[in-house]
């Protein structure tokens, strides 16, 4: 099979490109980069040298060659290349947030600032956090080229990512009393690659703050998956407060989650932590990636480095009226490349670890 | 004057001697250290290598000669002290938790395992947080030795000053309609000099974590805290959520306090939090040390680096209903010892800002 | 195949069990810690959790079970089970100085102060640069079990492989011309996981400075591998200087070396740079893990990061009279478990890449 | 006195800002930006927000008005300003390179790309490395503004400073027998202010690599100073050969320098480096910023961190043929701001250290 990736030189793009490189079921590799077109990806990334010295081509090359097409470019410059790919019924994995918010146009428009440009395309597009959506994934694609209808995947955002997985079994099971509140911190990479104040290494190292606040374009999709998943308790979704925080490391996030609680759960924090992860381990216990880590164990980002694994710990606080979720997973793979080939490999029929087999590493 | 310190080869005392070193009022040191009793700390930190080349003597010394008395002990082992400094009316500034619960002996016992050997010398103590009890410290301590009474300060912990400071006009004016949630970072100074698996480098580079999620002994000091500034508006506190982080960083504190409100303040957003804003910087504006950032700014650690200063930044969450403050402390300082000397200068009458004039560097 | 480690609970010990555990030649661990004997590798290593749940046995059981043992205890304390394996003819990778003189016990007693155990033993052991002995450690092992003689591999310390393969095309052409010096830096996971003040992270963050200066246990082995490579030209071996750094970094060796030449290769620089290039990158030109990076490209530890390879660049000084290479490996792989395992295919006949197959992040 | 800044709001500009605040002889500042002419300094740092308001000119403002004027302008565009400067007979100390080569305009030009506007404004620079030339900055400066002349200071460059002091004993002792090699490595803030892709966090963080390698502009400067230095002891000077890196950290330039020498100076190592430890103490005895560390310590860049002090620490190789030096420096302060102070601190009759109390801080 031949893999596309648009926007390759780009941090999610790069990512994409080392672990397609690892995967079994994956042939060949066609690149396209506009900043770089004619380049080749090793001369972009040295770490690649001697190793992956694909040539960068155009866009409208890889739609044409490709058997799957990633596309990690900016938000509202992809639509085009979709559409090609749903006419000639190319699986097409959109990194950026065309496709998150299917339907729901003038959500996007809010938040992003940009009409959609085919609209019709949403009829074909998933929602890609295959926790959540998984059947639909699978079956949309049939693991049968000949068979399968053109499908989209909005590949979800970094940080909605790591914000739903630790309040899915919540929400389902109706225990948030009130405001959710998401308290989250990102590696640097999730900037991208393109320097800037911001992510300048001295403005950045050894100081952490948080950026966005009460603004950030991620939060109308956390509260999407929210009411998503509520509705699949038969619920409604509670109110959702979001908080970014910018921290000297290279990957990661960690979202320390606070679901108040309607009543205690028990009579002691250490059974009623008992209790939730109980609630937790079993509604994850067949996901390949979710890892629901045993009472007195705390997520962190060092933990998932280099993985598709998102790592949940559950905790109250002291007077157990609040269950506190914090889940880590690292932002470039569940949150970006990883997830996305998590998504190829259900459209493909591709048994879903496939090419994401890499164990994390401490560091 | 001479200035005593105790213990002063942990990081904390070492941040004492350094500003100490350059205080306008403090005209000679005497150190002790248990471990390296015989040697300078120069020895000890190279860092001071033939600019404070004090011996390090007995503690007891240091109670004896000195004309006031830092402690950087452990918790629980300095109580001797305090009770030789109270006999001798020298002022006695303790950086450890032995005397930041008051006559509240119960909740001390309870979170930090230990009974008070000298109960009695609670009377004399005051909690030293200069912006809540500024008038008690200076009054307990009137600048003339020969009239002062005995005056020992419980100098805050590291996250209840920046917690503590990031809520009191909230809470002095009735903000808050239901439990406060401080999510709060740290960096890895706060640990200590004793090396340990958590704060050695490569498990803790490249990283975050929370910790001790329900559990850090801060929590019902900045419950106290709480309390104390709610009653100022004659309110009853809110409940009080704290996690703290492990962030890979040197120093600073950032706290991202969440705090629901009772009813919308205004149409938008930044009516709303220009009026908020108006609430904090009105009342912090005599404060030499609390620095209300203007709307659009975001505190962040890197801005407080080396300095005594607390800066605090106003925000909403994108509803308006959750006041979001955010405040930035360098630990070292405002969080321990610039704090202490701040004390120092409230008892002895000195211009409050003596010593403590550093401003911070970027980086 | 089953894979025993011994001391798998250190970071050269965990790093082998995280990339045996993705080799494909390898069905079945079996895992020895002295520390945490009769718990899991997972609950010391929780990155592992639900991945590798092997338990952690007496390093007797591995020795019994295995097909083939890397030992990663200190040095000075394995022989005895080198000893066992030897005796049933089961390749032993010594990740530990043990076996790194060879027949040289003077050199060994004088930098790490101890006798051999078993002295009979070196007659079994490579030095087990791959690059440097390909041809001896591949024939004493044969692929093939029941041929196979004993055989032991004294694995290479990770500053002289980054320092050897940076000078071996230079020394076996004879180039240098006087005394060559090393100046190299590591990320700090090369000091271990034992805590310790000197990698204690708010004393190494943020700073560099040397260590061991004039006395790294590392440099006879550098000094050998030099006369070992000259002898290959017929040349003697020129003196080595090396300086060892410590760096803010978790991975990666990076040295910087000083070759001075006799004359003058070309007229100017560009020239002389490409002449060089041309040497060392028709030297290496069949290594699998060796990137000679072409002229204007300069090595770098985040390129090679979780790879076993080793990238060099061609430089020159200003006046073009002293050769500068630059090699940067990952001291965990290439370093230490990355190299046990090529080592390892060797031996067994597998491609030389098997288990190594991973391209570097680049963060 | 009111002391000028032009180009106040890049990095060097910034950190006179911040240490000119402190000076006790300096009452007033004066500052100008090009980029943000009409703000105020505290809105490009938020840092100095409240502490340090003063508004941004035009440079013109500031020689018009101020009694000394700081440069902190990029190489080649500040002349203009010291041309009037002259004329006003105001000291101008420049920290770009434009006056560091005196009367050799062909090395400036050859490694500056741009030849002297005003080339006659040579014969009122000195090269303002105190250590080597105090005399002369004094001397021109009187310490009464009737009496100066004109003086302008060429502020030495960050790795000269460093590299040059760790070798002015050795050269002026005529020691090095051969060419000395300066390896060294500064943290990220000496790439200054403008984000670029070397220096955006996820390229530069938990790595190491050297850049401009035999290329260097500091190299001409290097080797004049080391002229100066050997003519001192009636020598000639060694050839230099130079090697930057850059390395994750904010501040701090680390030299590791080799100098071989003509024949072993005693018995043993110990010995030697005491003997050479010597020369280098007596060498620097009256010297306020440099400091001798005694034989066993380590020159490191943490323990001169926010200082102008210079560290010097003093070993061998292994075999005794190399003396090897290491010198640690701040090089936002003894690199380039600190150093500018003490050299109007110079001209003016100031005590040395005024302004430059700061004791370093580990962290």
């Amino acid at each position: 099979m031949k893999a596309g990736v648009i926007g390759a030189t780009g941090y999610a793009g790069a990512e994409l490109v080392r672990l397609l490189s690892g995967h079994s079921r994956v042939d060949d590799l066609i690149l396209s980069s506009v900043s770089f077109e004619g380049g080749k990806i090793e001369e972009v990334y040295p770490n690649f040298f001697g190793l992956i010295s694909r040539p960068l081509v155009k866009a409208e090359a890889v739609v044409n060659e490709a058997d799957v097409v990633f596309s990690a470019l900016p938000h509202g410059v992809g639509e085009q290349f979709a559409k090609i790919c749903v006419d000639k019924e190319t699986p097409f994995v959109d990194l950026s947030a065309d496709f998150r918010f299917g339907e729901d146009e003038a959500a996007f428009k809010k938040w992003y600032g940009k009409d959609y440009v085919y609209p019709e395309l949403r009829k074909y597009s998933i929602y890609g956090l295959p926790e959540l959506n998984r059947k639909r994934i699978r079956e949309q694609g049939t693991g049968n080229r000949e068979q399968r209808g053109a499908v989209i995947i909005g590949n979800p955002g970094c940080y909605p990512t790591g914000a739903s997985l630790g309040c899915f079994p919540a929400l389902a099971k109706g225990l948030a009393a009130g405001t959710v509140i998401i308290d989250a911190a990102s590696g640097i990479s999730g900037g991208g690659r393109e320097p800037s104040r911001q992510f300048h290494y001295p403005e950045c190292a050894d100081s952490i703050a948080p950026y966005k606040i009460g603004a950030h374009r991620h939060t109308p999709e956390i509260a999407r998956n929210f009411a998503a998943m509520a509705s699949m308790g038969g619920r409604d979704s509670p109110p959702v407060v979001f908080t970014p925080h910018l921290v000297p490391m290279n990957r990661g996030i960690l979202s320390t989650i606070y679901i108040p609680l309607a009543e205690k759960a028990a009579e002691n924090n250490e059974e009623q932590i008992s209790k939730f992860h109980s609630i937790y381990a079993d509604f994850y216990k067949d996901e390949p990636f979710v890892r629901v880590l045993p009472p007195g164990l705390i997520a962190s980002t060092n933990r998932v480095r280099g993985s598709n694994y998102c790592d949940i710990s559950i905790h109250t606080d002291h007077s157990g009226s609040v269950l506190i979720v914090v889940s880590a997973i690292d932002n470039m793979v569940k949150g970006a490349a990883g997830q996305a080939i998590q998504n190829m490999n259900l459209i493909f029929g591709f048994e879903e670890k496939t090419g994401l087999e890499s164990i994390p590493a401490l560091f």
